[in-house]
């Protein structure tokens, strides 16, 4: 019953865990604007001392960029879990959009319950707190923590991680642990958890064709000249057949199909695709014409143009013939994809389509592979045990078609499987104006992971 | 003898004509630029004193933008002749690339010749004071001009002719004559003598695809959700079958195939199409597979794009999937195609390739009919017998790739033929630094005028 007390006592101290939550999130650390690098640093010291006070060895480890904190607790038998989250926030603009400031957090009542209101209430300071006080709980309760634990939370996820693969690097050792948490995702929807068992991968790569070598005008010489914008446009229609499957050579490679167990718990979500797309102006899932809107999302490859220019664009008219044409291209990868063997492919695919006359040149930009979390690690299942008695229903392993890059860093780096848990809503506006967090989520939060580390400890 | 006589006279006074272009040509008058509007005032006037010098009832008519220049000479019996060109001039940036003042111009040596160099004196001044000359050198020895002749200098070609219609609509009875005498247009190469008898016609559309209500991230909605750039290029690439030829239903109707003969002479033209291409960096004629690249260029249709965007174009990555996607397309139509209906077909074949959740806007940009010449007239075949006693070589029937409108509001407005005589070199430079006009163009164009004048009438 010792589970029971420590939820017990998350209950009774959410008044005072939501007032600490307040006072992290008055902290501006918008990691990506350099006037902010004292907030950061300041938040960054605000949790060593929270840390340090629920009895670990919590240290601020400087980075060239903001620092890192690293905290530990207990050692030797029992398993060794490291939690991530990231303590830096997206910049506010813009700002008129927001009812309030958005450093100066409040509770609020809403029509769907309580919210956190405050910029990185959801994403992620709101999240990261909600192990913190699950651990702080669980310590007045027991006098100590279970097992080992070990707290990475870094301060430049917003600002695209610069110094997070050298500093795992450099700290292997310090950092490896059996497990890592990690807490930056959501609820499947408001009222089931989740745990992301899939994260897609990403290939980008920007196109140039090049045809005449200078803008030419159409009546001087359209009909005789090539036109880079026609052969573009080409190219992009074939990257589809009419299945929409994408059509360059070996591309499925390790594309492995859903396991049926996952295929049969995606169907009972019953996943409101209407309302998914109906959100944003659609009605039609658009993607291969065999596959559920949710494989589309979680676990099928994409190919995207997020960009195409070439030629006039400005008002009016002008008919120039143009000399170049330029697109950017994304790959969304699952499975075993290797985006690298994928770059060259989709090259040599690009190459054999180009016309007499016509020249290609690339730029790549990043590449990450996807992420398949290892689902048979019994730690899965008894998270979501936890997870289910929590909230009261069968908690979902998920896709999640955007890129976490972090999981596969703690595989790559530091050869642990990770885990993705959060308690995110859709409507918590991350990124964006008014960012919220759910009481719910924060209450709901800090009682699966005392739950969580019930089961795994 | 008495054309003998007068090309003597051209060649006595080739000096004297050469200082009075000159003069014409220190006169800045950029037609686009509103602190320009004096000096395209002072060339107007400058004209009429010359055409009056010569016997011209000569007039600066305003409108309400640049003044036009119409002149009457002589009346009765003889076919009455209408003489167009335009005394305004292209602006002179990028400055810094003129080897001198645009405005100082000169008499220059080159390998190639004696060239006159200077904003204007290919397009138009030269060309219409070859036809200035030949009246001057004609009156010298008859003491009177031939026929009836009419000459009409417009100053807004270079600005769009906003005036033009208008101005031919007001003065249509004053302005009607036998057959307009445009002399805007070159030579079919350096030696060879032209008269342009097709013109292209144009036709401008500009569409907006529109999909998702905003712009989507491409790893939460890739795969599910329609991308309009992607529709975008299907349209493109389904506009051109694998033989180049246009897919619009309908596209064709209206095209005719050449006369026998034009296309006799045009092979025996011998268009070096390798070094037409190789100049712009291209080897390989990219139209229909079944055409001459002079076919492609001169009597044959084309869909061209002229601009395309969409997504994100900036530096760097943003996996967006973008609201919108834009193109601008332009048709170059021939023969009796119909730019309305057409344009019609075309919105008509957009429509019916959108799939669900895609909507389309389109907006239309200018149209103009093909113009195709009245080469029965018997005018026609004596031009083109003293260009050739001229020029010691058979004068061609071309077409041109552009769209020159003048010649279709001679028909349309004033229903009269028009013939386009003109003596530029491609190497003219005309709308970039360094104009030049070839002393060659002038001198044999000058006398290539009294040469028609003597058979016309």
């Amino acid at each position: 019953m010792s589970l029971d007390a420590v939820l017990s006592q998350i209950d009774a101290t959410l008044p005072q865990a939501t007032a600490r939550l307040l006072d992290l999130l008055r902290i501006p650390s918008i990691s990506t604007d350099p006037a902010f690098a004292s907030a950061c640093d300041r938040a960054a010291d605000w949790l060593v001392d929270e840390l340090a006070s629920l009895g670990f060895q919590a240290e601020k480890r400087p980075t060239p960029g903001h620092p890192m904190v690293v905290a530990h607790c207990g050692s030797g038998a029992g398993p060794h879990l490291l939690f991530y989250g990231h303590y830096d926030v997206q910049p506010v603009d813009p700002l008129a959009l927001w009812s309030r400031d958005p450093f100066d957090p409040v509770v609020e009542q809403t029509a769907n319950g309580e919210v956190i209101r405050g910029r990185g209430s959801s994403d992620d300071k709101g999240q990261l707190m909600t192990f913190v006080e699950a651990c702080r709980a669980w310590r007045a309760v027991h006098g100590s923590l279970p097992g080992r634990i070990t707290i990475f939370f870094e301060g430049e996820e917003e600002s695209g991680s610069p110094s997070l693969i050298p500093f795992m690097q450099a700290n292997a050792v310090e950092l490896r642990a059996d497990l890592a948490l990690i807490c930056d995702t959501g609820l499947f929807d408001s009222k089931t958890p989740a745990i992301v068992t899939m994260l897609r991968g990403l290939l980008g790569e920007e196109i140039t064709l090049r045809g005449p070598n200078k803008d030419l005008h159409s009546g001087m010489y359209g009909g005789a000249a090539i036109n880079p914008i026609r052969v573009l446009a080409r190219i992009i229609a074939s990257l589809h057949d009419d299945t929409g499957r994408i059509t360059v050579p070996g591309f499925y490679d390790g594309v492995t199909e859903l396991p049926d167990a996952v295929r049969a718990q995606w169907q009972n979500l019953a996943f409101d695709h209407a309302r998914f797309l109906g959100d944003v102006g659609l009605s039609v899932p658009a993607g291969e014409a065999d596959r559920t809107p949710l494989e589309m999302l979680w676990s099928r490859p994409t190919c995207e143009v997020n960009g195409i220019w070439g030629g006039y664009t400005g008002d009016g008219f002008k008919t120039v013939l143009p000399a170049e044409a330029h697109a950017k291209i994304s790959f969304r990868l699952v499975g075993g994809q290797d985006p690298d063997v994928l770059r060259e492919s989709f090259r040599a695919y690009v190459r054999a389509m180009l016309p007499a006359d016509c020249t290609v040149e690339f730029a790549g930009h990043g590449t990450s592979p996807a992420g398949q979390m290892a689902i048979d690690h019994p730690a899965f299942d008894l998270a979501r045990q936890a997870l289910s008695a929590e909230w009261g229903r069968a908690a979902a392993y998920v896709g999640c078609g955007g890129s976490i890059p972090i999981a596969g860093y703690f595989k790559s780096i530091l050869g642990m499987d990770a885990m993705l848990i959060g308690f995110g809503k859709d409507d918590d506006q991350i990124h964006s104006p008014n960012e919220k967090y759910a009481m719910e989520s924060f209450h709901k939060g800090i009682r699966s992971w005392a739950r969580i580390l019930a089961r795994l400890t």
